[in-house]
């Protein structure tokens, strides 16, 4: 009898890059159940397909059904797993309204997460959360006259029509209120002013972009307030208002008119299949994973936005779900499951945004609580420096903030922002972090110098001499 | 009796770091003698201003006479010290046709380098060396119709008049020719040809950018074919032909007219005031120095393009002169001399360069045969992988080399070429390899990604996978 297969639940990053890895390395069976229609496709794209920058919606996908098979994989989209009995090595899986158990040798959970709406009615028309390439074309065809809506931009994929057509039909808004200033509230923003609609940003902490610090998160809301949006920091929406359309934003006692709100407020794991079971959950909610992905159930391995990972700064357990440590972690567990141990490995936090014009990133651990919660000392410093050689044109003051471990000296984390280049240099910062330098180290490093591209001291280095002088490592 | 002053010979990059460093962090004297009329000049800026790029000659002068004196610096300029005599802690100093000593309690020698010129005739009209602000305010007037020349361009520092003058006064070429492909060629060759000047570039090896690598360096050749300069590679000149002024290049039997020519085949350190003396000589002919920048003679120091250093590679005494670490190693002495002893730091002979549109990096060790000479197994991979992702625009092809220690796996080199954020990147391969990275640590760092800025897996990471399949480590 042959073994069981290789049974993967989610089509997109971990997922397809887990079985990719597997088939290269082995001649077993693969089985990838996906619930939706789509896979394989550019979550972290779908603001600049409603922007414009991106001209059709496939061009988001990177892998295709036809690819996938290609690879040998058994690829079942609409198929979606309700439970897992680990005891028995079974899944159930509901398709066109059917029922069946499929047996698996080893099973990886990597369902992604999805887009959480907070206390808000998401079912008005014109309340959108931009995760999911439906979502996308619902909310790019609702920003479109109806008598200039061009279906060539949805390419040929399996996208929800009646939705797109749906959003085509009403009347584009005039204003839009964006709930939550992270990632995706800060990309819709320059998305929507593309779009010619008047954009109001809601933050309910003081800063935009937590993760990144406060001095990027300043400078991120001014340079939005530069290029037209009215950012509110500290302000959380209380209420969506609405009949079947969204009519306004209630907040702080305000009314605000708007004919489309975002909602960007967070995300969770897509934990669903495994609630029968005995699977621990870490941080977040996230399925407990260890150095190879393993959950706490037999040959039960998770990967990707569903499942936790050890941070690259604490050791600790953590729930980072960003793309390249879901396609990293996918393919590790390929190859581990295909008899190749590979370790999933960590996640610094690693992180960067487009505001418009201004390029942020971050790394590690830029918050002083929980640098200390986790052990550590911080301290910080923010500096500002040229990108370029002041005499060469076209360089932007580079804002840099840099946290370290006072006793130790080790570096923590960091931010970053500025116009120009500033998005690659957090890599020197994520390097600097995940190879454990210190700030006498990392002050050290001989980095590029030319006029066009960096002064004498890369403003990375300026903010190590800034922080070295108050570090005892 | 007050203590002899700490004495720097060169007022540049090492030497005004070193002594502006040492005033803030002591009350004692520090003198300094420049043999020149300029200090702290960008050397890496004056292609830049023959481009054009660059508005005014001081523009590339990031401290004036001024700023040395307000910080406590006692600078002589056109003061040469043509001897040391470490026995009596002096110098000779030569001024006006006079001559003096100079007690010192510690020296540094901080001279620079010189542009080589082989066997080449640059007494002729003509023919430049881009080694310093008069000869960049020399080659841009001979660049410009005498008609149009203006002054303004030179701004207001002590420039060799005269011979701006008569620059100024010839007519311009229509074609150069450009002896030596490397930073300086390349640079030149942007800038001659922004000037409207037909160029040829020489190049006696095999390709262009010889410490860049085989790969990034035909990039590069490629690239400047397509803005319209004719790459000679694997062609040494043998000859500047002409009477007063320049009339033709010869080489391979050929002879090719041209109104100027750039010779950029290299630089010399300056040790000429140690010539009397014992001091020991590294690499290059550079001044031997240790982790503190400590010379073999008692109290004597060198710092910057004359001295040598510790590669980070290697660990071998290297001579690599560049901006950054010259800076580096002048505040460290500035900081040493005064009482806190502080490395100068290694060297991993990071540079880039910027060849029209396409950034070019290196760091490391990127030659085989030095890598086999340093004691290493190398192995290398050049892959081509996108900058962003792909439905994004206004990414570029980029091209990654990577070596490796086959047994150990640690990195030991890169390159990079692209027009995309390809300088910048060359920064996480530094790091790594400072920080002893090897190839499978490389391949599973959490680095950035955002469409905008970076694909999924970073071409670095693209790299590091490839070669990870080649070392054992």
């Amino acid at each position: 009898m042959a073994r069981d297969p290789f049974v993967v639940i989610g089509g997109d990053a971990a997922g397809l890059s887990a079985a990719s890895k597997f088939r290269r390395e082995s001649d077993r069976d693969v089985v990838v159940f996906e619930r939706g229609r789509w896979i394989s496709y550019a979550h972290c794209g779908e603001p600049y397909f409603v922007k414009g920058t991106v001209e059709r919606l496939t061009d988001l996908l990177s892998l295709s059904p036809e690819d996938a098979a290609d690879r040998g994989i058994d690829l079942r989209r609409s198929h979606e797993v309700v439970s897992v009995s680990p005891g028995e090595r079974t899944v159930t899986v509901e398709a066109d309204g059917d029922r069946f158990d499929q047996s698996y040798a080893e099973l990886l959970v990597a369902t992604g997460a999805s887009a959480t709406t907070g206390p808000f009615d998401t079912t008005l028309d014109g309340v959108f959360t931009i995760h999911g390439l439906d979502a996308a074309a619902a909310a790019d065809a609702y920003l479109t006259p109806s008598d200039e809506y061009d279906r060539d931009r949805l390419g040929d994929g399996p996208v929800d029509e009646s939705r797109v057509d749906h959003n085509a039909a009403l009347d584009p808004p005039e204003r839009a209120a964006i709930v939550g200033g992270g990632y995706v509230g800060v990309e819709m923003a320059e998305a929507l002013v593309a779009r010619g609609v008047d954009v109001h940003l809601f933050q309910r902490s003081t800063h935009l972009l937590p993760p990144f610090g406060e001095a990027v998160g300043e400078r991120a809301a001014d340079h939005l307030g530069d290029q037209g949006v009215t950012v509110h920091t500290g302000t959380p929406v209380a209420e969506l208002v609405g009949g079947d359309r969204i009519e306004a934003v209630r907040y702080d006692g305000e009314r605000l008119p708007v004919g489309m709100a975002v909602i960007g407020v967070g995300v969770t794991p897509n934990t669903a299949p495994l609630s029968g079971t005995d699977a621990a959950l870490g941080p977040g909610g996230a399925v407990r994973t260890d150095a190879y992905g393993r959950t706490t159930l037999p040959a039960v391995y998770a990967a990707g936005d569903v499942a936790t990972a050890r941070h690259a700064v604490t050791g600790a357990e953590a729930w980072v779900p960003l793309g390249l440590t879901a396609n990293r972690a996918g393919r590790a567990v390929g190859s581990t499951v295909a008899g190749d141990p590979t370790p999933v490995g960590g996640v610094a936090g690693t992180a960067v945004v487009k505001a418009f014009d201004v390029e942020c990133g971050r790394v590690g651990l830029t918050d002083a609580e929980a640098a200390e919660n986790a052990g550590f000392d911080p301290v910080s410093e923010t500096i500002t420096a040229g990108s370029r050689s002041g005499y060469y044109p076209g360089g932007d003051e580079t804002t840099v903030t840099l946290v370290a471990d006072r006793s130790t000296g080790r570096v923590l984390g960091g931010a970053i922002a500025g116009r120009d280049r500033a998005a690659i240099r957090i890599d020197t910062l994520a390097t600097a972090i995940e190879a454990e330098l210190t700030v006498a180290e990392l002050e050290r490093l001989d980095l590029a110098y030319a006029p066009p591209f960096s002064p004498v001291w890369d403003p990375v280095l300026v903010a190590a001499k800034v922080l070295g002088g108050r570090v005892d490592g």
